[in-house]
């Protein structure tokens, strides 16, 4: 019984004629964002911060199930905190807003607004640690962190945005381990059962790792254009900071040892990910699980008796089934209207519901990723739309895992490897050296960064897809955002 | 069968003997805060954090009930957008903190660390509200901003806070005023059914009013030493901002018109009130509404068999209910150190249960704030610890209210209100000629300052306490914090 709805118009440029302006046309048609008087500074209006506070809500739930507490850290580090890790302010100092006066006071020491918290974290912790019964200390924060960017996109780069840094303090090596994959862990079946979006998970390389870990892990999504973007990442701290910043504990032995640290994030920069791997010429494609309206319910002919009260009804039978649900009842646009502005908004599902339906103990239920459009009774409605919910997410999900693996190209030698990157743009899986000065020279060459070193490896030969020395691992290398 | 528990021991410092001892005391004994490095910024911890989420809960879903959806807006306010209303900078001007540096580079222009928000949001709306069907425009955003404060207390005062600041754009004066009385009247029931805490509700005085907001209404709390704490403001911004900003609607008689605005917001101080209003000798007395730990179960002679277990299904059938619960079965500190922490934590309701318990079919359920033990039957004990529960809230509350009315006075002359201020310590109600002359020299000589002028207006006489001039309002004074 399936037909398309023929009906639309908009006026997003095409993902085809130029992706980077689809997605401008995208996030400021669909009200997720808007540019504000501050460099680089973006609004979030309500309909983009709502899909963030549901992402949120999923993130925080898992955090806490896995033994996290939230808490809450100043904003502001003063310099002489910040620079104690070498290797850590090195790579925050050239985008470090600073504040250096205080009302008409100028402040005897500058203060760092966040680039991220490890700093300011660790000097508390310094504090806190005593014992190994302190241990494992595993905290989470909501914030806001600020990072002097010169060029910027909405929630893709932006000099302030929001997210979540965990910071975790272990008694040995092995812990923070298991804690920073833990973690990776919690992301990646994230990003899967919430998000709809496949990633790769793996390690970073030395030049990619975060500024003062140990070691860096990822996971990278790959967008339609073929660009990758790392979607969150999980470091294994080691004793860096521990020794910096004297986080020490007694150990059961008696004695006194450095503690081990994990840091993991994400960001808003993952509603640009779902923007770019689930949207098509209509507009965005939510994901069901942080679509803020899951159903959107258009009463058809509303003028006729009883159709607004009967939409009414189907939609407080879904809202009590713990569905987001809305109803438009505007008298001022037309239905087609209304079909393309879900559309354009990605709402997973559109019920339609006129006199005949009605009459008929039915309603028309259109998927936003097919846009199928099916006849569904009403006596079992919450259960139907429950299961195409979920259909659409294995549904958005399964094509992104095609449109990934059909962008995935193998490089066994470099005229292979600049052909995938420049003419194919995807992933490509190359054998690395291992070696610095060869990433540099790629990425000099291509434009190419070393996404990950992923946790399944493959042999595609023995030797350094750029160099020619003896290969260490197979690397995914993309151009990213 | 009520019988109290005698043991006890603590660390802090009687109220009586310095109740600002007491204060800091309960607050870093309780792990709600910790001092930071940085000067007047607090650090929260897991326990104070998960006070404010539950507190976000309660008043998120208020906001939304009424209509409000969540937007963010930048934590950065180029100094000309700042400056645009002229006495709102001139309000918040002394306490910005200035950030003029980006990376390595000298700012062409400051940027102010949001005070407040009106001026950047209403940057943004100037764009956005266009037409009469752009309003009402009902915003709020959850967020941090920074004061750059002298002298600075956790919660009570800090240089950043935590807070929520809604800002909603309407069509008509008569609209903007519903809307500020209606969100008092949020805060109001928020006070006395989730915080437990009795407040007065009325409007600022011109001096006390909100640096650019044409009426400043308030609620205020009274503390246990006789101090008032502002808890939460709603301002009617009248056209101010709006004939600045620029924020014009066509209206639907074809006019081109200024809207009208509002903000309002509470803190991360309303933490602090609910200390000062509940606290006691033994520390913390959490509201049941915003307890991290609803119920605290205690296992007794938990080495027994089956004590543990039992106690483990207690806590399930009471999380299962919907509770916070916890179990606390360590065996590395005493029965009576645990009843200690639990009250020191001001956990609302414990659960004891031991092996004869266990025989009989009960439980020992002790509340926090009176330290009655009563005998529960465990058939039924979900709904009676929910009933326990609502006892407490409501024995707190009157509690407050009675200790609010005890150290409530009036004041006929001078002398009277001098001795009111200076040694009963409260609120005092006298009337006042409504001159600032007359607010600053009271100020000047008691201390006190106006905290509002009540809904609830009584007459106390035809003349100013002070000036013995004609009198206009009857009005709430006294120190606060």
């Amino acid at each position: 019984m399936a037909k398309k709805n023929e009906e639309f118009v908009t006026h997003i440029t095409s993902r085809d004629e130029d992706f980077s302006r689809w997605y401008t046309d995208v996030i400021m048609q669909t009200d997720l964002v808007d540019y504000s008087d501050v460099k680089g500074c973006m609004v979030i209006k309500p309909y983009g911060y709502a899909i963030w506070e549901l992402i949120q809500k999923e993130l925080d739930a898992r955090f806490k199930a896995t033994g996290h507490k939230n808490a809450y850290f100043p904003l502001l580090i003063p310099e002489s905190l910040l620079k104690k890790e070498e290797e850590h302010v090195e790579g925050f100092a050239p985008e470090v807003a600073w504040v250096t006066m205080g009302g008409n006071e100028v402040l005897a020491e500058r203060l760092a607004i966040r680039p991220t918290s490890e700093t300011i974290i660790c000097s508390m912790y310094s504090k806190w640690v005593q014992s190994y019964r302190d241990l494992p200390l595993l905290l989470n924060q909501w914030c806001n962190v600020v990072r002097w960017e010169k060029s910027t996109r909405p929630f893709l780069r932006t000099s302030e945005f929001l997210w979540q840094e965990g910071h975790t303090v272990h008694a040995t090596e092995e812990d923070a381990q298991n804690e920073t994959m833990k973690m990776l862990g919690v992301y990646e079946e994230f990003a899967y059962n919430v998000l709809a979006i496949p990633v790769v998970t793996g390690q970073k390389s030395e030049k990619e790792k975060f500024a003062g870990a140990e070691r860096t892990y990822t996971m990278e999504a790959l967008m339609q254009d073929g660009k990758a973007l790392q979607m969150g990442t999980s470091h294994n701290l080691g004793q860096h900071f521990a020794k910096v910043y004297d986080i020490k504990f007694l150990d059961k032995d008696g004695q006194l040892k450095y503690a081990y640290q994990t840091s993991w994030g994400v960001s808003t920069r993952m509603i640009g990910g779902i923007i770019m791997v689930h949207g098509d010429e209509r507009g965005l494609m939510l994901p069901p699980k942080i679509a803020p309206i899951q159903v959107m319910v258009l009463p058809i002919a509303q003028h006729k008796e009883g159709v607004i009260e009967k939409a009414q009804e189907l939609c407080d039978i879904l809202i009590a089934k713990g569905l987001r649900v809305e109803l438009d009842d505007r008298d001022t646009v037309s239905a087609g209207f209304k079909f393309n502005e879900c559309e354009l908004k990605g709402i997973p599902v559109r019920i339609e519901i006129g006199p005949r339906d009605i009459e008929n103990g039915v309603c028309i239920v259109v998927r936003r990723d097919t846009l199928e459009k099916q006849t569904i009774e009403l006596t079992n409605i919450g259960e139907e739309i429950d299961k195409i919910l979920a259909e659409v997410h294995n549904g958005i999900l399964k094509k992104a895992t095609e449109m990934r693996d059909s962008k995935t190209f193998l490089a066994k030698d470099y005229s292979e490897f600049k052909d995938a990157i420049e003419n194919k743009k995807g992933f490509v899986k190359a054998m690395w050296c291992g070696e610095t000065e060869c990433e540099l020279q790629i990425k000099e060459e291509t434009g190419a960064t070393t996404r990950c070193m992923p946790f399944e490896q493959e042999n595609l030969g023995n030797v350094c897809v750029h160099c020619g020395k003896p290969a260490k691992k197979m690397v995914y290398y993309a151009k990213a955002y």
